[in-house]
């Protein structure tokens, strides 16, 4: 894999959903960093917060993830925010995902040293979660986020536990950030030749994880248009691939007199996750990414 | 489909394939085109030919091709030219390929295009072949180069059957060019459970369309590292696709008693020709190429 196509997912979460250019000017500091797209934005007033997705060479993605919080920081005050959903800081949550050629210990590294930078140059105190954690205690985000801001301002000065692995053990008006690293989730949609939602259910209890399924697979049966769905999220398709996924509810389906109608993948997916349903189906045991004639033109795009 | 992930594919064959400074002239004048992509270039000193392989937007290829054309006008003196291969001209055959968001008719005006400059700049006899051919009889590239070089001289000005889509009825010292589209082709292998080359040999019967199988399939049985192989060129996978002539190989294998090993695709394939295997298998129906996150980095790319 060349090193200039290696992509990666950041989708931070700000703590301001009402006011369009505060996020605006947000979003314009992560896009203004070379080699970045916003890929999708999402306002909500309610939980007053933003969710902001956006892909790019790691190093990039590291630049724009920092300016970001940095600008978040400043534009809000976390003394004045209230909103329905839990939260600890402006920027309050901050994964990356690997998407093409890093892995997800690569983007656990990168949110380390994002914390680092924000602890020592912003002075927020950081939080790493999930792959990217420190202590094991910390790779729950609601375990993170216990309290709240309002919580944690007051802990984090008495409560050793809720130090944080990087910055100052006080927290200001721009409050903490959670800084992590996760596998990419797919939502994955399997549409079934029945009515009977019934039928969906028990496909779904046999598939997913919770119940002695496969791993990375969460699932639940409901109706559809009139159509039983067997709705599914794959959280780490690395380690269990689609064409896993698919081939076990195709035959817990054709144990139940029913078959595969059709099947949908829900937003975005890396293409990754695809050539690798190919390769298997039609057993291309040798096949490399670098015969893909897209993949050999990343020297021509997204310069150092 | 964004109009900057268009991508062309162009093979243009010229007759030099021994001094390795005339061949880096030409590559280096199509190469300066921005936004081209060189992916692979081929020289053989018996046939005196080189085939170079490059990608781009449209607009870009078309740019190059030109250049290729005009700088081995000027480098190559056909007068002096001998080899083993079939040729009319310094730039010899000039195809193009769709790789990506663009059709088969698309790479058709595409050369009529290019077919109009070279013509009217270069003073260069143009025949347009394949897919782009003008007339019927010049569908096939032998029938272009009938004669050759030498041949082509003289019926120029005497056979009006001979006279060029564009440019002069004369040929000079660069001497003709044929300019063409054709589809994507897919060198793909399949290797079966079994040393009897005779059952791959029967596969290829049932499979190729010589013998009443597959449009736009070519296969052959043979036998290589002791396993049975059936080995093939899929010329048109925009209407057989690579999946279709897997399933046809399994069926016809499983019918005589073996299985499929393996399969390889042999050089380079477009990310479509994959991504349309994985949509078939896992029943995709509705899935866009604008989902896969690869597919959204476009503008950061390439600029127009």
């Amino acid at each position: 894999m060349e090193e200039d196509t290696l992509l990666v997912e950041c989708v931070p979460n700000f703590s301001e959903g009402r006011r369009a250019h505060v996020v605006d000017q947000i979003v314009d500091a992560m896009a203004a960093v070379s080699g970045i797209k916003v890929l999708d934005r999402h306002s909500d007033p309610d939980h007053n917060r933003s969710v902001i997705t956006f892909v790019g060479h790691p190093e990039a993605v590291l630049e724009a993830a920092y300016r970001g919080i940095a600008a978040a920081a400043q534009l809000i005050d976390m003394d004045q925010h209230s909103g329905q959903h839990p939260r600890i800081g402006a920027a309050d949550v901050v994964p990356f995902v690997p998407v093409r050629g890093v892995t997800l210990a690569d983007c656990a590294a990168l949110a380390q040293r994002l914390g680092q930078r924000v602890g020592h140059e912003l002075g927020i105190p950081v939080y790493l979660y999930e792959a990217a954690a420190l202590r094991p205690e910390r790779r729950a985000l609601p375990d993170v986020r216990r309290g709240e801001y309002e919580g944690l301002k007051a802990a984090i000065t008495t409560d050793p536990s809720r130090l944080p692995d990087y910055g100052p053990a006080r927290i200001g008006p721009a409050g903490a950030v959670a800084v992590g690293a996760r596998p990419l989730l797919v939502a994955f949609n399997v549409y079934l030749s029945t009515a009977d939602v019934e039928v969906a259910r028990q496909i779904a209890r046999a598939v997913r994880e919770s119940s002695g399924g496969l791993p990375h697979v969460r699932a639940l049966g409901m109706l559809v248009g009139g159509q039983a769905q067997v709705s599914m999220n794959l959280t780490d398709v690395s380690e269990t691939p689609l064409h896993r996924v698919f081939e076990a509810v195709r035959g817990e389906a054709h144990r139940c007199g029913v078959e595969v109608a059709s099947s949908e993948i829900v937003g975005m997916v890396a293409q990754q996750v695809l050539l690798n349903a190919a390769r298997w189906y039609l057993q291309l045991d040798t096949f490399s990414l670098e015969q893909i004639i897209e993949n050999r033109l990343g020297s021509l795009c997204c310069p150092e």
